[in-house]
Parts: structure tokens; C-alpha cells; sequence
């Protein structure tokens, strides 16, 4: 299935209306499954489905590095897949479907989120030395890994990059979650842990890409909007870098401005 | 709590950084109970919360009308919210999970979600006459409608109009669903059925929109930016009007465009 699809639309300029064709992003709905159990049901849009499966699970605390996945299959019709654990690694799906840690019986307030993202995430490293100037190149880069985006304006984009700038893996989604498990799950299967690398993303900053960064051990997460609230307190509680509305001439820091140097 | 926080931030403008303060939005877990059950768990932006409880129940099926509704009440420590129904109104919490209906047992894809709306949907009505100009004018209010986006740049917003042009209800959230439920359930405090009205969102639409505008009844939709492939099915399927791009000059009608009249 492909990522977009033509439509007829009726299309007005002024008080002309014509009939045309348009270009919309394609959205479906995709299971997870884990030992024939239903882990997660996502609104995606189509392509790299074996990135999207494995930057999930990684990102979610389903299993802790690449190594324990040895495989992502589809099941038949194309929009089911079966998260295959190496042997010996035992997870429990019901322990970890979506907002599992988000109702967990602590109460259901921004701490208890945090702390529980605490528990799920891998210490975060001291990670890369940055400069103003080398954030700001990634919003350009960004933006050309997105061609998707460039033929339709609806989908997110998400981009890991080197410490030298280097576009390590991107991927693109109508929802930004999915767009960052995709570009984790496809560097996981090169390269492990990310502590050295950058997650830019091309609109807001919530709780949930941070939280996805700070499970899979990424110390710096910028975006080309703003940050969030709990995104905010999540970045300072972890010791991670959050940066925001990264511009050609600006930039905000809301946490760990220590890993800027001005060289 | 407040929607928006101030935090301390390192503001860099060329190559010069400084201490300030910036504004973001607040993003803090909810849950939703009935009869002691947890029904969901929602990130969303403080304010407006029984509005969003009501309009959640509206779209997503657990309840037929605002009456079936008697109340929402905040359980203790404000994150924890009971919905309350009218004597003899039956839910099953479990049947109502988030998400349910994608993960019907009749498989898992595009098709099937769209038949899933169905069974919730209302038949949707014949609804409003639109003219081009109209529907032009909508943005602006809507722009008009969201003071927290104007201070942040975080937030979604959503509005509901009458076919005069009158703005009903109005809410913003971090998430669009949110802003969605929100205006919806405030909306039906007052005014039910919503035959008659048009929904219009900030950014783009997606299934999950378009499926809440169907189950609440809602038979307009539209959008400043672009439709999602499924949405686009679903509005076809179901007879509603999905615009999108709307913009001072121009606009896109991926569906339903008999409602267009000319003059």
C-alpha cells in the first residue's frame, strides 16, 4: 500500500469551483501482535512497517535493545504484524499496552507519568556536544527528508542526525509518534544504543516523543514548534536536552542548555 | 490548573543566548471512569474538563444524547473524572475502550473501521446549505476563538458554527481530538441534535475527527489544512461534507459537495 493516493476533489479559487484530483496522505489503521496477543492497534500511514513495529517496541519498553527482536511479519493482509523476541527474551503484553504507565494505580498526574517513564527509560548519557549554528542546519534537513510532505502538507516528519550532522534514518507519518518510532526503529537495526544522536521532529514537542526518546536512550530532542509542558519536565527530570521552535536565526532551550558549547 | 505555564528558558537569537521566560502549554493525563471502571486515559490541556468528558461519551458512542448524561464529576485529586448517567442508561465500560472499534474482531484495516463508524454513526442528515464565501470566513473566527495558540503556537483548536455563521462553541487542547470533544460537549449542553452545524478544525483531519463529527451527528467537516485518505472514505461513505484547505482565496471539498450552493 502507498504512503498517498490520489483523490477527486472539487477544487474553488475564488468563486470558481472545477473538479480535480488531489494527493492525500494515506491513513490505516495496523495491529501488533505479540504471541497471537493484540499489543497495539495504530492509526498509520503506510511504509516502513518493520521500522515502525521495531522503534515501537523499543520505544515503549517492550524489549530493551534491537537485539531481542528478531523479526517483524506480516500476517497475511497486510496490516497485521508479528513482533517475533529472540529466544529466551519474555514479555508479557499486557503489561505493556498503550498508556499502560499512564493509568498505573500510583494516580493519574503529570509526576506519575514522569516517574513512570523513569522507571522505563535507560539512563540517559551525557551525549553530544552541539552549537546553535549546527541546530539550526537540521530544520532544512529535515524538511528535505520529507518528500511525502512536500506533495500533500499532512504529514509529520521525524529525523535522527549525527552529532556532525549527518541524517542517520527519517521517516514520515500522519501521526508524529509513529514518524519517530519509524526513524528509531530503522537506526536500531544499524546502529545501538543512541546516545550520541539527535530526534528532530518537524511540528510540536509532547510527552509522548519525549518519553520515546528518553526510553530509547536519545539525549537531545529538538522540534520546529513548541515543547509541552510535561515534555518540559520529563527533558529536566531525565537530564535531556529539549529544544524548540529551532529557526534559521533562533532557538529555544527549555533543558539541558549544558550540552551547548558556543563553538 | 491553568492551560498554559511559564518556564524558564535559554533563548538564542543568532549567536547569542539568554535567560527568559517563555510560555507553553500544559499537558497533563486525565482519566475518564464510569462506575468505578477506568474508561480512558486522556492527555490533554487543562480546562473545559466536563465539556470534554461530555463531548468524549458524544463521539465515541458511549452515550446517544446529552441527557443520558447527568453529570461529570471530578473524583479528588483533579485528573480523575466519573461520568455519570441517567438512571437507567446502560454502558459497558469494556465494550467502549479506546480504540475498540479498530480492533474488531472483522479484522484490522481501513474497511473495517469504516463499517464500525457506521454501526455508531447517526444517519447523517441532510444539514446546512454552504456557500464558498462562507465557508472562507471560518478560519478567521476560528483563529479568533483560540487566545492560548496566540500566546504558545502549541495548541490545536477547534470551533463549531451555525449555517449563519454564528460561533456556537470553541475549545483548544494540545491534542485536536481533545479541542474536538471539547467544543462538542459544550456545545450539546445546550443544543442537540447537531444536524445543522459545521465543525472546523485547526490543522488537519484526520479519521479520528471525522469518525467523532459522525457519531455526534455532525454532517459538515472541515479543516485549514489537509484530509487524511480514510477520513475522506468515511465522509463518502457516510454522505458528509469534508473540506479542507481552507484558505482566504481557495478551498478543497473532498466530499459531499451538494451542499455547495452558488449564491
Amino acid at each position: 500500500m502507498e504512503p498517498i493516493a490520489e483523490v477527486e476533489v472539487v477544487r474553488v479559487a475564488g468563486s470558481r469551483a472545477r473538479p480535480d484530483r488531489d494527493i492525500v496522505v494515506v491513513e490505516e489503521p495496523m495491529e501488533i501482535r505479540l504471541d497471537g496477543v493484540p499489543l497495539a492497534v495504530l492509526m498509520r500511514t503506510p511504509g516502513q512497517e518493520a521500522d515502525l513495529v521495531l522503534g515501537f517496541a523499543l520505544t515503549e519498553g517492550i524489549v530493551l535493545s534491537p537485539t531481542e527482536v528478531t523479526g517483524v511479519t506480516n500476517e497475511g493482509d497486510g496490516d497485521r504484524f508479528r513482533l517475533d523476541l529472540a529466544p529466551g527474551v519474555q514479555v508479557d503484553p499486557e503489561q505493556f499496552r498503550r498508556n499502560a504507565y499512564t493509568t498505573s494505580s500510583c494516580g493519574v498526574c503529570g509526576k506519575a507519568s514522569i516517574d513512570a517513564v523513569r522507571v522505563a527509560a535507560r539512563p540517559v548519557p551525557l551525549g553530544p556536544r552541539l552549537t546553535f549554528g549546527f541546530l539550526r542546519t537540521l530544520p532544512d534537513l529535515l524538511a528535505g527528508a520529507q518528500p511525502t510532505f512536500a506533495a500533500t502538507g499532512g504529514l509529520h516528519g521525524a529525523a535522527i542526525f549525527s552529532s556532525s550532522g549527518d541524517l542517520l534514518a527519517a521517516a514520515e507519518d500522519i501521526g508524529r509518534h509513529n514518524a519517530t518510532d519509524k526513524a528509531i526503529g530503522n537506526l536500531a537495526r544499524r546502529q545501538w544504543p543512541l546516545g550520541e544522536v539527535i530526534l528532530m521532529v518537524s511540528g510540536r514537542v509532547s510527552f509522548e516523543i519525549t518519553q520515546k526518546a528518553a526510553v530509547a536512550g536519545i539525549p537531545v530532542v529538538a522540534g520546529v514548534s513548541a515543547a509541552s509542558s510535561l515534555a518540559v519536565e520529563l527533558a529536566r527530570d531525565l537530564g535531556m536536552t529539549l529544544v524548540g521552535f529551532v529557526r534559521e536565526q533562533r532557538l529555544v532551550i527549555y533543558s539541558g542548555a549544558g550540552r551547548f558549547t558556543l563553538s
